[in-house]
Formats: C-alpha cells, sequence, structure tokens
C-alpha cells in the first residue's frame, strides 16, 4: 500500500513543534513509523538552502529569489525523500509543504498564486498532501510567543501585516479544499489543541483501515 | 541612455575567461567601465548558491533542483545589478546568463524549454542580451583544455554526451536569434579568436554609436 503524506500548516507561533511529536506518537500507535521532515530542508542540500532563506543578514534577497529557493529545497525533497517513502509504503509527516509557499511566497510576498500552481505542478512533481493540518492562530498572538524565543530568523523579522497576508492565504487555502485540510484553532489550551489534533488524525486513520496497533492506548 | 547586456557563453574550456579580459579592455578604452559579472553568482546569495550548484560532493542533486537554483542566482542577479546598472547607464559583461540554461539544464539535462523560457519570463523579468558571443568548441577539445586546470566541479564531472548536447543547445540557440549571437570559432588560435571577438565588438560599438575614448588604440 502507498503511504500518506501529512502535512502541518501554520503561521509563526502555532505550536507545530508539539502538534508534530504528538502526531509521530499517535502514528507509532497504529504501527506507523512516520518518515519525519520539514520545508524549507529535509535533505541535505535543502538544508543549505533552507540556511541562505533564513539568514537575517540577507535582508536584499528578492521575493523571486525566495520562490525559487523554496521551491528547489521541494522539488529535491519530494524526489529524494517524499516519493520514495510514500511507494515503498512509509508514511511521511512534514512540517510545512507547498501550501506555505502558496502562504508566505504568494500570499505574504504577493507572487502570483498561478505561478507558485505551475511550480508545484513541475518542481514539485503534482505531489500532494494526503491530509493538511492548519494550526490557526491570530497574528498578534503567535508573534507574542516567537518573541519569547530568541534573535528572529529573516521571515521572522517581517512585520504583522505580512504574517495576516500568510494567515488570510492559509485560511482561503482551507476553504477550497475541506476534504484536505483540517483548521485547529491553536489559540486554544494545548491540551484542548492536541485533543483535536487527535481526533482527527483518529478519524484519517480509520478512513484509511490502519488498524490500531495491539495494546497501544490513545 | 540605457546600458547595454553582453553575455559571453559556451562549453567548458572555451576561453571566456581570456575573453572577458579583452572585451573589457575594449570597451575601457571606449570610454565605457563595464560591470563584470557572472552566473551562477555575480550577488552574495548568488555566490552561495554557486557554491552549491558546483559542489562536487552534491552528485544526487535533481535536474529540477538545478533548474530552480539557477534562477533564483538570476533572479536576484537581474534585479540586484543588472537592471539597475543598465537603467543608470552602465554596460554590463557577464560571464555566462540565461542562454546557459537553455544549454545545460535544458540541453544537457532534458528539462523543457518552455519551461526554462516560462522562468526567463518571470524570474529573469524578460532580460535579455544586446549581444551574445558564444565561444564554439568540439566537446574533446574543451574538456582536454579543462583537464589541465585542477580538480573538476559538479557539471564539469559530466561525460562527453552531456557537453554534446549542451554544445548542440547552445548552436541551436544562436541559429535561432542570429541578430543577437555571433558565434566564434574557438578552436582557432587564441590570437585569431581574440581577433574576431575584437571586429565583432567593435561592430556592435559603431551600430551602438559609442565613439572610441581620445588617444585609445584597439
Amino acid at each position: 500500500m502507498k503511504g500518506k503524506l501529512i502535512t502541518l500548516e501554520g503561521g509563526e507561533g502555532a505550536g507545530k513543534s508539539t502538534v508534530l511529536d504528538a502526531l509521530r506518537t499517535q502514528l507509532a500507535q497504529h504501527g506507523i513509523d512516520a518518515v519525519v521532515t520539514r520545508e524549507p530542508g529535509g535533505t541535505p542540500v535543502g538544508e543549505a538552502i533552507r540556511s541562505l532563506l533564513l539568514d537575517p543578514a540577507r535582508a536584499g534577497l528578492c521575493a523571486e529569489t525566495e520562490l525559487l529557493l523554496m521551491f528547489a529545497s521541494r522539488a529535491q525533497l519530494v524526489r529524494e525523500l517524499v516519493e520514495p517513502a510514500l511507494a515503498a509504503g512509509r508514511w511521511v509527516l512534514s512540517d510545512r509543504f507547498t501550501d506555505a509557499s502558496f502562504a508566505y511566497q504568494g500570499g505574504g510576498r504577493g507572487q502570483p498564486l498561478a505561478r507558485i500552481a505551475e511550480l508545484e505542478r513541475w518542481a514539485a512533481a503534482g505531489v500532494r498532501p494526503d491530509l493538511t493540518l492548519l494550526l490557526d492562530l491570530p497574528v498578534d498572538e503567535g508573534l507574542a510567543r516567537v518573541r519569547g524565543r530568541g534573535p528572529a530568523d529573516r521571515i521572522e523579522m517581517e512585520n504583522a501585516h505580512f504574517f495576516e497576508n500568510v494567515r488570510d492565504a492559509y485560511r482561503a487555502r482551507a476553504v477550497a479544499d475541506p476534504a484536505r485540510f483540517r483548521v485547529i484553532d491553536s489559540s486554544r489550551p494545548l491540551a484542548y489543541v492536541l485533543a483535536q489534533v487527535h481526533d482527527v488524525v483518529a478519524a484519517f486513520l480509520d478512513a484509511n483501515g490502519a488498524a490500531r496497533a495491539q495494546g497501544a492506548r490513545p
């Protein structure tokens, strides 16, 4: 059986890392040893591209360069990791994927959505997630959480207006594809967020015939 | 007056560096202080991308990633250096430009030419050279020259079949756009090659009304 691709999306401070850990554990309880990756990055060249993209010193990086670097990383990730893993029946969990380009480079930087869709077609080989969890949170709450973390990277240094556009673009993606997206209200207490994620993933596992591993508990 | 963009193209060992120096000197004799750049590279992020692209350790880089990285470097070069220089009336000399993507990523790697043309339109902002010198040379002669130079980079490590395809693609570009291209037979003795380049550039300068600076000699 072909594996499934589950992606986590959301703005700054939405809690993706915590949710990713919980998600991996939940899959393991069903006997699914997921490949966990992230974007940009996930391959050696992708991680080198990530360093270029997030370096706060590269303030002059133009929007087109940013978009091309994101898809350069994604093109390699899809061919080196995602497609081989799915073909081998492995599940893949990714911290961000192509929806993030629609949100950040599209909504945030104003790159045309048709341009991003065209890159998705050939650079990302048309690979689409089977399930996408969008951790949604008011921008000011997310930025307040991130500020406690240490030095901001190049994208975290953007202003609230940029992140409002990112959030709007994410939400528009979710509205346009309700079969794939599940929107999680990430402003709620963590226990509630994790319970919501758990229910969504449990339903997805049921729908995909993944039996719970013997003796495992939620 | 808007400046002019002159590009040098050609396979491995075609003599681009020597010709570039001669070209810069010839322009200087006409009072033209050209901005000299190269691809991939030419900007800080472009040079970082160049390092990724040429690293012999990155043998697994897929063709799509290579194409996207080339245009990421070019998108930045066009907006940060080429367009501002041309707008300010400066001339720009580039060691390779978009024709190299048609030759290497198109002819060499088999990326569709329509895909490259589309990237040229938006990533390179449709910027086209005013004059392109193609230094043409049989593949085996070029490779023999390069082998004397030291360790090969990732692209120089390709086989002769790859470089034959690159050469064919370059020559097809020149045939398709004779108003812009001048093909120089780079297998001839250096003095002959430089004389040919000199004549081509002198004609281009005449056609563009660039007066020879007083007291300068060819």
